[in-house]
């Protein structure tokens, strides 16, 4: 089987896959609808499945046309065509700060369930009114993976980190205005942050921090040799 | 009176306690002991106190033998000689997220203590551990205003703010490494607190925080004309 | 009583009045007019009013035909239902540098307005022609609490700072251009205002300070307990 | 049982094994050697066993006086007391890219292995040697979980990244000059990696890194309910 | 023969070819239509060919209609005029990461060409399929000089500098999001790479390295006096 | 005359005066002072004086030592040989905001003096303390060239700058700290400065903001061919 | 005389003529053309003559209708109403670096022409082709005062500072892209020139430097006291 | 033949030589001498030679006692034990702008000869004092590849660049202060250069310029074959 197509403007990663566990996903920013076009095609003859990220609705609209069975996921602004081989076990945790940080949720939660994971959804839990978050905190604790979303100050993966036992990967978003330099605040708040166990995500990455929980809940539904516990 | 001293290389103010309710203080880096001392003499003259922030113990050494009714407070590095003239009502209540925001914490806390305050410290109650906070939530609802410090990620403020009806004025500090930007990062990320009625001072800047907070007390001390409640 | 509202996308939070003071204020940017409209249903039908801020006029538009009751002041972008529950002692002076921080001043002052305060506005009076905020020094001085808002290089709060006994919050605009790095300058010089008694809230957020000085009359209206004077 | 011990300066974290999986990790920057003592002794007493990172030498020699069954481990300025309760299922490979990651690839491993996962080192491997990485190809993939440590332009996360099907975690490092930094241009450059599934901790935080490792076994070694595979 | 043509808003700099081996070349944004035939004029007339860079599709239909003999490249956005008066030994490869960078790597193969060199395109290889990359590696290693074009994190040219004998050229592009700042984070990694024998230009500059990329081969077609080999 | 005398490490510029009006001044910091003294030697035989700039107190030990006429000033860290060839017409006033801002201002006075201005001193004007700037506002009004001095926020030159019909040359200095940023904080808010007529030299660049006023006053003194009024 | 009229949104400043020696310019962004007019009124009335800066060709359309005698000079955006009280002595060279540079320049040019002084022009000499700066070396010498635009970066005004005896006010241009982070690279290169007697004006601001170029010539028109020369 | 030698905290590239035409360069700083000797030794035995950048006095003194053939440069700070295996054709000229550049550019000019080039140094020719450099015109336009460095405002490489028929590399250093950045302000300024044909390297990498302008200089000894010239 040949590992790549080669399109000449781009070289379809076809061995992606066998390599990393996924097919290559599409970044659809910067690419004309025909590109992506072109780039699907080989992906699904060889993988049955594609996804494409941060699509403009009016490109969705023409892949739409081409490939009837693909669906759009507005909020998200994401495509998806095709199924997730596997389901895993366990279940990745979205959480949000707030109403705005909506997207760069709903883009790990599309992310994630594409990818074989269940999705639970927390929304609208920033620490302002500490209370809402504590109403929900025996869910919080059951959770396998932990996706945090958050703008202006990022400080609500902080306050999750200090209650929970399973990693938890934050995500800052560009909701916010002034000193917070369009993300750059919160990114950087959340990697200095005091709960250890934490790690991070460029701004508004909802999918990175989702692919790298489903890397986490393959790793454990695939389980790992158990040493002798010592005490 | 004259309205200032004029040492040639300093112009001490000697009219500020009229105009802003405090005399002048002085900050002791990058000024010699003997500038220190000869800025020292007339606003002792004047007001019959002063207090000097940011001194080192090497200074602080010299000037107590210039002046032995001075008290240093070596950890918040400041000098003070004299008391303060009156003793407001209410409290403010000091919080700092780790031990080591402690020195700026205690700048905070001895300088709204020697301005008239009733200080109150809660110290070491950072977000990771979310309980500890918690357990003093009744205390913190009941200080008349609130002095948070932290370094890290700078997200106690946020929280704090949430839970009180008084004023929060948070301090950002120097403790930190890598992305925390030598306190650049909890300043901006303070700034852009989900929490409103939060306001920001410079970072490690304990002093100025504990100045406008002695301020807000002695404008409820003194009152306000209330107007009619209208529900 | 419900503490909060839960419409998936947002949890309202009905119980912030009895926590902060005051009733959640919705952020208007980055959410529809249908969101904002959903929000506002049960806050106004808790606590009899609600605040909606950066609003633009075509949100504004919508809502004000949902909520004909509701006041949208085209300035400062901000809709308006419902009065304030009680009106505070003292007062609050917003000044503001130059013409174009007016935007940023009026949200400053309709917010305190709506939140109980006697408001006074002095508009204009930037650093570079002295003499024109000289010839309010007296007014000045009377005011409970001040707003400085200042864009450029925000040199205003330093002076105001030095001729009051009152807090000042200071607010940076992003009116600008270059070196001015879109209001980030004058923040940073806040910040490291030779004034003490002064403290920052984010780029162009008069909500923000507003918000702060309204618990500071708030405080001051209700009285502390005052402490013998010891001089 | 009390959740934590008032020290005054510092309120140790009992609670924090229950909660979070570990008991509190020391950090020793900042810190007296006396306070450090202090917060130990609790923990110790609670949990049997603490880790200090950050330490210098010469604290170190104070402490490992006071605690004769301490270990300090010189590279990775790391102190450790007690052993893991349990030894996880697979294994944390530490990757770095050259000679002079070498303290924070050494914080990394020496925190896994304390906290329970079996170590391998694969050490200067950086890009500019491309057949040194690719030579260790299959030892690679076989990892578990990936820590992967480099200064410089930070390259190496995203060609491991793409090997594998396993979560990685990047640590910048401080070791460059010029455009380096002090470590910020690798840190951003991981966070805009072209490779999924790679998430990012602060500068120079092996720990943080190994930390999060850690829980992943943990996960993994617990296990996750399976559900049905689909294909 | 007058060394510059003084059209009073611009001084078209005629003797440049003489001094560095090329015309000048004219830097199409920021000038309109009508200002830059002005300025081809005298260069068309003295050297017989000429080069737009950075010009709108708008201002090459105007261009193209004064000049039918000029060509416009839409997805390099260049025009040119004139053929090169010789062809260089040797050739220069340009490399480029993912299909987003094709604009930047056209900008630079399109100049190389026009300037005399012989060019091979090596499109869509980025490191996180490192096999793509090493499937070419005998071409890679046969180049006479690389320009290696990448934006996210740019790390393509430190593999490839580890690679080959010859002088890499890297390009850094504005193509990202977040902690990518438009291109400085991949310009600041190219700056600290690991690889020996690199050089930098400005962000999404393919014009200057195709121009230093025609220097180098123009030299080595030249040649250079050969002194004795030692060993 | 040589224009230059070749040392191989420097090129001493012995064309300068004829070319600037004043001679090589040598910047002291990074030279050894074996090396200013070689660069001194062929600048006293031409010029008959010579100024160094930025000199520890040690190396103008051994300089003074070896050109007994030389004077070193210690707290702008100068040294001197020699006299100015002719004393301008008008005045240079130094204004500094703080004591801390000292050694800057005293560079500019000490070197405006020295290339033939009348320099008079005004320090610690700051505007925190408005009526202290006021009460020398007949004086400030009066001198033919400003030079501003100010750390912190940099708010006195934007002051000064309203005041007075002459050019004001404004100098941030690196006193500060936090927000501040070692300077960079008041140089930019002395770039957006809402005063016009003002320009801003480089953080403690007290030497190049009093060389600009020397020029002007040569100027004014060698006097200009006035054209005929119009109104 | 009223030193200004409120108009309630702006206190327009009738004082400052007497004060600086200009009537108050007013700066078109950010205020609507109305606004302009209101604020036009009292200046013309009080000075015969008003300059409004950053002015677009829209409202410019409205206010030349408002006023006919007005001018509105397209390529630097300035409307003009009433002429120079008098015309100084000596000239301003304006140079600028390249054609893209010319909005600025002529904001300087008309500027310093509409405040008295005779200007002269001379741009496109970036220093990529020295000989063209070279060619009109002589009447760069003969200046008085000299205004160095450029973007890119920036180098121009240091080699032209180190030719004359003359002030050079350096402005640098938003001209550029990517490493030029919008003309804060030009102002930062400008700032550490290696050129003395330098001063530097914000990012595009040929109207604070032409303003300042002013002062000069007046001050050297109305000329100084000579002292005895000493040599 | 091995391709490295493992000597666990390094594997020591010994097929670097083979791929890049030079061997490994030890990076002096942030290693032990023990670390560089055991380094050293797999190299000098597989090679016959060895260069370590960054070495400090004491460094050098422990590895000149173990390798009595090994020179150390103080200036440079670099150790050479070897000679280069070929002389190559053409030469290298190292430019510098002012005296303090000297350790940086002798570090390109040692590093240049030791890789088998001919070298030619003209040192402290800043553009304040143009008349210097033009002085070497016809020098300069008959080197065959160009290595200019700069610190204060990087001018000098886009004078030299506008000059010459051949590749300029700048080279950026950290002499400067304030608005100088350490060197970033140079960097920023050299990649912005209007100067076409010049690259840029990190801060202060004398090295890596060098390094680049040796793989040219081979590249032009070994020559390229000459397509046919068409004019």
């Amino acid at each position: 089987m040949k590992k790549f197509e080669d399109l000449g403007f781009s070289k379809v990663d076809l061995d992606r896959e066998t390599r990393t566990g996924y097919p290559e996903v599409i970044y659809g920013e910067g690419k004309t609808a025909e590109q992506i076009r072109q780039i699907m095609e080989p992906l699904i003859e060889t993988h049955g499945k594609v996804m494409v990220t941060r699509l403009s609705e009016e490109k969705a609209e023409i892949l739409t046309e081409a490939y009837p069975d693909a669906r759009y996921h507005a909020i998200s602004r994401i495509l998806l065509y095709g199924s997730p081989r596997e389901k895993y076990g366990g279940d990745v945790m979205v959480l949000c700060a707030g109403t705005s940080d909506l997207p760069v949720a709903e883009e790990a939660a599309v992310t994630a369930d594409w990818m074989g994971c269940k999705v639970n959804r927390l929304y609208d839990v920033g620490v302002a009114g500490i209370d809402r978050l504590l109403a929900y905190r025996e869910e919080i604790k059951k959770a396998s993976v932990l996706i945090v979303v958050a703008g202006m100050e990022g400080a609500l993966p902080s306050v999750v980190g200090g209650m929970v036992q399973r990693p938890v990967i934050a995500v800052p978003t560009s909701v916010g205005y002034g000193a917070h330099l369009q993300g750059l605040t919160p990114l950087l708040a959340m990697l200095t942050s005091c709960a250890s166990g934490m790690s991070v995500v460029n701004i508004d990455n909802g999918f990175g921090a989702a692919y790298q929980a489903a890397l986490i809940l393959k790793l454990a539904t695939e389980g790992v040799h158990h040493e002798t516990a010592l005490s």
